[in-house]
């Protein structure tokens, strides 16, 4: 450790090598994601359909498969320069802790007061409400990592921002529930009596603490019902995987800046936006011939998408009022076990990502709660960094593979995405610690239930 | 906001141009600050009593009127560049939103899992306790910032860390201590039965919630009784500040770096090891007649020890087993009203600001608690972070000094210490918020009966 590293430990970009547009890796696929439909008619859901409950420039950025790039507009550029670039870390401490001979790199998006990647795709989403002339958005919060994105981007822009937040979210995180009224947004339980469909949950299942499903479905009726109202998503969607590829691109202009290939590259995969952020440019490389490059995606073993699910169209919301997307799914009303990587408890998976995972493009492995919180503990403490249990689940994929290099030897370059800070899942920390998390893996039987119900498709 | 701008949103120093070197600016002062001195005795402290009590190379740091730079050992300099160098953040939107013509900077500290500055002399103690061949060290914590950046420091160095902490906030802060626990330190809710000073407080005061003089008290005992043990502090101490010239210095190398001269530098003060760190440099030129600045601590009026309090010699802890130290003090037993910038709750001042300030080298003013959390709101929402309630007493002077420009048409450069995060502090937000938030500030005659209780000096 004591002499001076060729590498810096954290390479960042000025403010002038920072990305003008973002990628649009769908230009570059060959089998391009199948479209979203509509959940009555079974057919592509049109730009004029989609404008009801989206912005019409993030309408656009949907359903355009072609244009390679989208310039990000100066206001948004300005935002990002916050608390952009993220730095990319050499993890020389991990290294050595490991005695690898792997070099291994991560991509820390938690620098930021929402404390994940997530603001990136809010302050676009927020900046084109803005531009539209709308009043406000609504949006639905589970783990919460996404409503604080979304009430920063809004206070800044001066919008009005509505999170309908899981009830068992806002009860037992008040912290996050604080810092979005910080922000000034108005955070409602989910199930509430503020929507019809809420008022049915609320009848149907009395003293249900909700879920991102219903929460969802509560958003979107607000958003439709509310002229000068969108609904904004933060994952999932194709237009939140081009926002995110600003993680990517910053990637690869730091890698390229210190002359460095990857040869693995590894991210947590809920709904696939830091994912789907992070692997475009190379992936781009990839489908273009130009380079190769190991791709995992790591999903929780309570909530397997890409590794159990079925590559199918389902509903995106349990409530079964948003489009159809085709996706790995493990069904619409699969409620995965308690896990405490709140962000990757989603039943389906980013259009764009199932449709690479299909063409053999990347892998995915699943990985059990408790060996996950094992590597983050690991990790904090060489590293400093407290991850969040969602960006943990790559943690360990990254050290797994970093060991088995030192048992061969291989000098491999891993590149993993550290997408957020554990500050507010120090409940889950505890249970760690205290020996009291558990590891519920689906049955197959189960499984097979929740795909039975599957919409039949012509 | 839609052109270039030239001076960029955030200045980051080259792993290169960091800082090889502390700055002690005692060096440079005229009247040096006063000794500390033995308790019985009255007689300033020697290296050997101190020994017993700090590391080795500690005591020579800490007693050191004369060195102007202390070299930072490499393997110190190598755990700073996994957190530094720290962003010197040019407020554009900030700016913006007050309409005015000053220019503001801030010296961000906050990124790191300590959520404040306290990692940059946590791993400096570490490091020199390890060098000794020591087995561990004690510490009190109060807000908890201290406590979690010494535990990082620990657990990256292999030394075993006793942590005690105010039993009120070790209730109230769970998540604070957490985050201790994933680092692999023990924490000890105090006054504890696990010394001789907590059973005696406990038997005298059942029910106790505890306080800082208390806690320093029980972790100077368990450093003193355990071979291979010494007690380590956060603030108040010459070394401290030392350590954290660290901030000054890179403040001072980024503003070369675009050209700029502060004219005003304000931070927050609690025991001083911000603010002594911050201003370290630009007093250094002021000493040597090289430069002129406004230099300002911001203390809450509710623990007002400069603008309120005395320069006399008193005692450091509440339990009286500590050195004496000359410095602006409410007396050893003013416990001040509930405020939730727990880092800024102490009733003395480091020496060496004391003497700074005793001298007309700078100036002080307090602020009150609802006012600094409406000023940590609307920096929040233009600038993204959520600030630590500390740090929100510079930002509350600066944003005052930055209004006071737009009616003067001053174009005044105002740098401020951001020292760190909110992220542990939204029970205090949520108090802001739901308007419960007092503003109690001390009578004169309740300043005067502590005042009366300061030992007699000979």
């Amino acid at each position: 450790m004591a002499e001076e590293k060729k590498i810096p430990y954290k390479i960042y970009l000025e403010e002038s090598e920072m990305p003008k547009a973002w990628y649009n890796v769908r230009a570059d696929m060959k089998n391009k994601p199948a479209p979203l439909l509509n959940p009555g008619t079974h057919q592509p859901m049109t730009a004029e359909e989609l404008g009801g409950v989206f912005c019409e420039e993030l309408v656009q950025q949907e359903l355009d498969n072609d244009t390679p790039y989208f310039e990000i507009p100066q206001e948004i550029r300005d935002f990002y320069k916050m608390y952009r670039p993220s730095p990319l870390v050499r993890a020389y401490c991990l290294e050595e802790k490991l005695q690898t001979p792997a070099k291994i790199y991560y991509k820390f998006e938690g620098n930021n007061t929402s404390g994940s990647h997530k603001l990136n795709s809010a302050i676009a989403q927020a900046y084109y409400a803005k531009k539209q002339g709308l009043k406000g958005v609504t949006t639905e919060t589970g783990a919460g990592q996404w409503g604080t994105a979304l009430s920063m981007a809004c206070a800044y822009l001066g919008l009005d921002c509505k999170v309908y937040m899981v009830k068992v979210s806002y009860e037992q995180k008040p912290f996050r529930r604080e810092v979005m009224r910080t922000y000034g947004a108005s955070v409602v339980p989910s199930p509430s009596d503020t929507t019809a469909v809420g008022r049915k949950i609320l009848a149907e299942h009395p003293g249900t603490t909700g879920s991102l499903g219903c929460a969802i479905s509560e958003a979107v009726e607000v958003a439709v019902s509310n002229p000068g109202y969108r609904y904004v998503l933060g994952s999932v969607l194709n237009q939140v995987l081009l926002h995110q590829s600003v993680i990517g691109l910053e990637t690869k202009a730091a890698l390229d800046k210190v002359g460095v290939k990857p040869d693995m590259i590894i991210g947590c995969a809920g709904g696939g936006s830091n994912l789907g952020g992070l692997i475009s440019p190379f992936m781009g490389e990839k489908l273009r011939g130009e380079a190769d490059y190991e791709i995992v995606a790591v999903e929780p073993a309570s909530c397997p998408s890409f590794t159990r699910g079925v590559y199918a169209y389902d509903f995106c919301d349990t409530g079964m009022v948003c489009p159809l997307a085709k996706m790995y799914t493990l069904g619409c009303d699969f409620i995965p076990a308690p896990n405490h990587a709140g962000g990757l408890r989603y039943h389906g998976m980013s259009p764009v990502l199932s449709q690479l995972y299909a063409d053999g493009l990347m892998k995915a492995v699943s990985v059990p709660q408790t060996a996950v919180f094992e590597a983050a503990e690991e990790f904090a403490r060489v590293e400093g960094i407290l991850p969040a249990p969602e960006s943990a689940h790559a943690i360990k994929v990254a050290m797994d593979e970093a060991r088995r290099c030192k048992e061969t030897g291989e000098e491999k370059t891993i590149v993993f995405g550290l997408t957020g800070t554990g500050y507010f899942d120090l409940v889950a920390y505890q249970k760690f610690h205290d020996g009291l998390m558990d590891d519920y893996i689906p049955t197959d039987e189960e499984l097979a239930a929740f795909r039975a119900k599957l919409p039949k498709m012509d």
